[in-house]
C-alpha cells in the first residue's frame, strides 16, 4: 500500500482548490486587545490589529477573569488530574455549572472540554437514549452538531435554514408516537441572523418535540444578563436544552449544556465524550466563572459591541463593499471565491497589518466564500476607518463589484 | 410523548446497578499535592488526600508550570480566541508543536482540545481518507478510539488483548491491497500492563498496515526523555501515528498526535473536530510546553514515581490484598462488585480521609470492578502505610476475601 500516495493527494486537492488553509502565527497583546503581534511571513514580524477574533467582548484580558485565573493557578494548579468522575471534580466546576444553570433558568448545567465536544456529546446522547427518535436539524447547523446526530445513530431530516413551513411539513411527516428533537442555532455565526425560537417552540409544542438550541455566538452577547438571543426573546423556559460556549464572548475555553436536572443527570452519565475525558482545568473553570458573573451585570460591553457592529455594517455599504445581512454583530464580506478571499485576506496583512481570515468551505457552502469581521468593544471608530479605506482601495485593485451605496 | 419518564428510567437503571456516580466535590493544594480540600458529605469539609489522581508526577503544581502560566496569562490573557484557523493560533501553539514532534522523534505534531478528541478526530479521519480501509483494534482500547474507529465509518476487526496470534490471524484474512490501521495503546490505565508495541510493528511491516498508538498513560512517565513507551523501547520510529495528553503526567489539559509531515497535514486540513472548535487557552499551551521540556531534561519526578509504585505494589502484595499485576505505575485492586467498590471508597473518605474512586463499567468490564491507585512521587511511606492499614481494616470489615501473602 503506498499510503503516502493517498495523504499527499488529499493534500494537493485542497491546494488545487485554493483552500490549502495557512494559519497565521499571531499572539494578542493582554491590555491593548484587537492588537496583536504576528511572527514571521506577511512582511512580518510585526504589530497587526485582529479583525477576526470571537473573544467577541474582549473579556480575555478583563481584569476580573485574568485575576480569578491567577488565583485558581496559585491555589489549586495547572490541570484537574482526572476526569469529573476520577479526582477532576473541582469546586470551581460544581460552583461555574449552578451559575450557567441560573443564567438560563434552568436547574442544571453540565461542562465539557469545549463548545464542539459539548455538541457531539449531547446530541448523540440524546439520540441514544430516546428509542426510535427522529432529529430535526436546521441545514446551517454547526459541524458539532452534524457530527453529534450521525453519531446518535438516529434519522435526521434536513429542513431549509430557519423555514418554518418546512420544518413543519418535516414534522406532519413523522407518527405522534415518534420522540423528536428539534436540533439549531440562535446566531448562525458566519451569516449573523437569528432562529425565530419562539416560532420553533411552538411547532415543537404541537407536536410534542424536544428542542436543542445552540447560543455559542449568542452567550454573554444578548439579554440582559448574557442569557443569549433565548433571553432576550423571553423564551429560554421554552427550549428543552440551551448549549453554549465559554471560549467566544466569555473569552476563556470550554462548553456546556443547560437543561432540567434528569436531562442533565442523564448526558453526565451515559455520554463518552463527557465520561472518559480530563476535566476542564479549575484555571480556565475560575476564568469563566468570573466572566460569566461579570457579564451578567453589566451591559456595556455588550452595547458597546453592538456599536461597532453597527458602525462598521455601516461604513461598509456606504462604500459599496458587499455586506452581508445580518442582523447580529458579525459583519461578513460576500467574495464569492476561495482564491480571492485568500487574496484580499493577504494583502490586508501582508500591507496593511489588518488580520481578517478567509471563510471557506467547508466552513461555508462553496461559492460564498467571504471575509468574516468580529468587530468589539476594543475596535475604535479610527480603525474601522483604516479597514474600510484598505478594502476600498483593495477591492479596485482586484477589480472586485462595488455595490451602489446604500 | 414522555420524555421525562424515558430520561428518569434510564438513570434508574444507574441505581439499579449500583453504579450511579457521585462526583467528589475537592480542590487539590496547590504546592502540597497529593493533599486536597473535600466539600460537603462524606463527613467533610475536610482536608484528605488524594490516591486517585492522573496529574501523575505532580506537575501541575510544578514551579516551572506555574510561572509559564502566569507570564501567557498576563502577556497574551486567558483564551485564544478562535479556531486554529480563525485567529486562534498562537505561538505557543507552533512551538508546542514543535516541542512534541521532537519528543516523539517524528516530523510534526498537532494539537486538540483534549485527549479524547485527539483520537476521535484523528482516528475518524485517517478512516476516511483511506478508502477500504479495515481497522484492527485491541479489545481494551480506551472508549474514544473506539469513538473514532466508529466513526471512520470502516471495518473494525477487535483483536484479543495485546494478542500477536490473533491480531496476525485477522491480517492475514485480509486481502494485500486493502488499507490497514491497527490502533492500540501502550499502557492500559485500568490494568497497568504494556502491549508488545515492536511485535505489533512487526505484523504491519509483514501486512503492509499503519500502526496508531495511544501513550496517554506513558508521555512524560516512560523514556529518557519522557516519550513514552515507545521511547523506551526504542520503536518510536516504527509508529505511524503516537498519540499523546497533556493533561496526565504533562500537568494541564489537551491532547495531541506526532507523526510524519503529511500525515499531520491531512488530520489538520481535514478532521471537523480539529477545524471547528476554539484552540487550546494559549494559558494551557504555555504551561504544557514547559512541563514538557521540564521532563525531556528530568528523570528525577519518573524515578520517584516508579519507586512509590513498586512500594505500594509490596505492601499490598504483603498485607493480602489482591492487587492486581501491572507493570506500570498503576495499582488496581480488584473488588470484582460494583456495590462493593464503592462502599470501600465511601469508607475511605468518609473515616480515613483518602479518597480513591472505584472504578464500574463501562470503564472497566462488568465483574472486574475495581480501585485504582496511582501512587507519584509525592505521596510518601508514611502515606502508603497509612492506606494500606485501611485498606486492611475495611477489608476484613466487609468481609472480602484476602490472598496469601506472597
Amino acid at each position: 500500500m503506498d499510503y503516502d500516495r493517498i495523504f499527499k493527494a488529499a493534500i494537493d486537492r485542497l491546494h488545487d482548490e485554493g483552500r490549502y488553509r495557512v494559519f497565521i502565527d499571531i499572539l494578542r497583546t493582554k491590555g491593548s486587545f484587537p492588537n496583536a503581534h504576528c511572527f514571521h511571513g506577511h512582511n512580518g514580524p510585526k504589530p497587526i490589529t485582529v479583525w477576526c477574533s470571537n473573544d467577541y467582548l474582549g473579556m480575555g484580558q478583563h481584569p476580573a477573569v485574568v485575576t480569578a485565573m491567577e488565583e485558581a493557578l496559585h491555589s489549586v494548579g495547572a490541570g484537574s488530574g482526572g476526569t469529573r468522575n476520577i479526582g477532576g471534580n473541582t469546586h470551581y466546576h460544581v460552583d461555574l455549572e449552578a451559575e450557567l444553570a441560573d443564567l438560563h433558568a434552568k436547574q442544571a448545567a453540565l461542562l465539557f472540554t469545549s463548545g464542539y465536544v459539548s455538541n457531539e456529546a449531547a446530541l448523540s446522547t440524546l439520540g441514544k437514549l430516546l428509542p426510535g427518535c427522529v432529529i430535526f436539524s436546521d441545514e446551517l447547523n454547526h459541524a458539532s452538531m452534524i457530527a453529534g446526530i450521525r453519531s446518535s445513530g438516529c434519522e435526521k431530516r434536513v429542513f431549509r435554514h430557519n423555514d418554518l413551513e418546512h420544518l413543519e411539513q418535516l414534522l406532519r411527516e413523522e407518527a405522534p408516537e415518534t420522540p423528536k428533537l428539534i436540533a439549531f442555532e440562535s446566531v448562525y455565526s458566519m451569516d449573523g441572523d437569528v432562529a425565530p425560537i419562539g416560532e420553533i417552540c411552538d411547532l415543537a409544542d404541537k407536536y410534542g418535540a424536544l428542542t436543542y438550541l445552540d447560543e455559542v455566538h449568542a452567550v454573554g452577547m444578548y439579554g440582559d444578563h448574557g442569557g443569549g438571543i433565548s433571553e432576550r426573546d423571553q423564551v429560554a423556559d421554552r427550549v428543552t436544552i440551551i448549549e453554549g460556549t465559554l471560549g467566544k464572548a466569555f473569552g476563556v475555553m470550554g462548553g456546556y449544556i443547560a437543561a432540567d436536572r434528569t436531562i442533565i443527570d442523564c448526558i453526565r452519565s451515559y455520554a463518552p465524550g463527557f465520561i472518559f475525558t480530563t476535566s476542564l482545568s479549575p484555571v480556565l473553570v475560575a476564568g469563566a466563572l468570573a466572566s460569566v458573573r461579570h457579564l451578567k451585570q453589566s451591559n456595556e460591553e455588550r452595547l458597546a459591541q453592538q456599536a461597532g457592529a453597527t458602525s462598521l455594517k455601516a461604513r461598509f455599504r456606504d462604500a459599496g463593499l458587499p455586506v452581508m445581512e445580518s442582523v447580529t454583530h458579525i459583519v461578513p464580506l460576500l467574495v464569492g471565491c476561495p482564491v480571492k478571499a485568500k487574496r484580499i485576506s493577504d494583502i490586508l496583512l501582508a500591507e496593511y497589518g489588518l488580520y481578517v481570515q478567509p471563510i471557506n468551505f467547508p466552513t461555508v457552502p462553496r461559492g460564498t466564500e467571504r471575509l468574516r469581521f468580529t468587530p468589539g468593544p476594543t475596535h475604535s471608530e479610527a480603525m474601522m476607518a483604516e479597514l474600510t479605506t484598505a478594502l476600498v482601495e483593495i477591492w479596485g485593485r482586484l477589480e472586485l463589484e462595488f455595490r451602489k451605496a446604500a
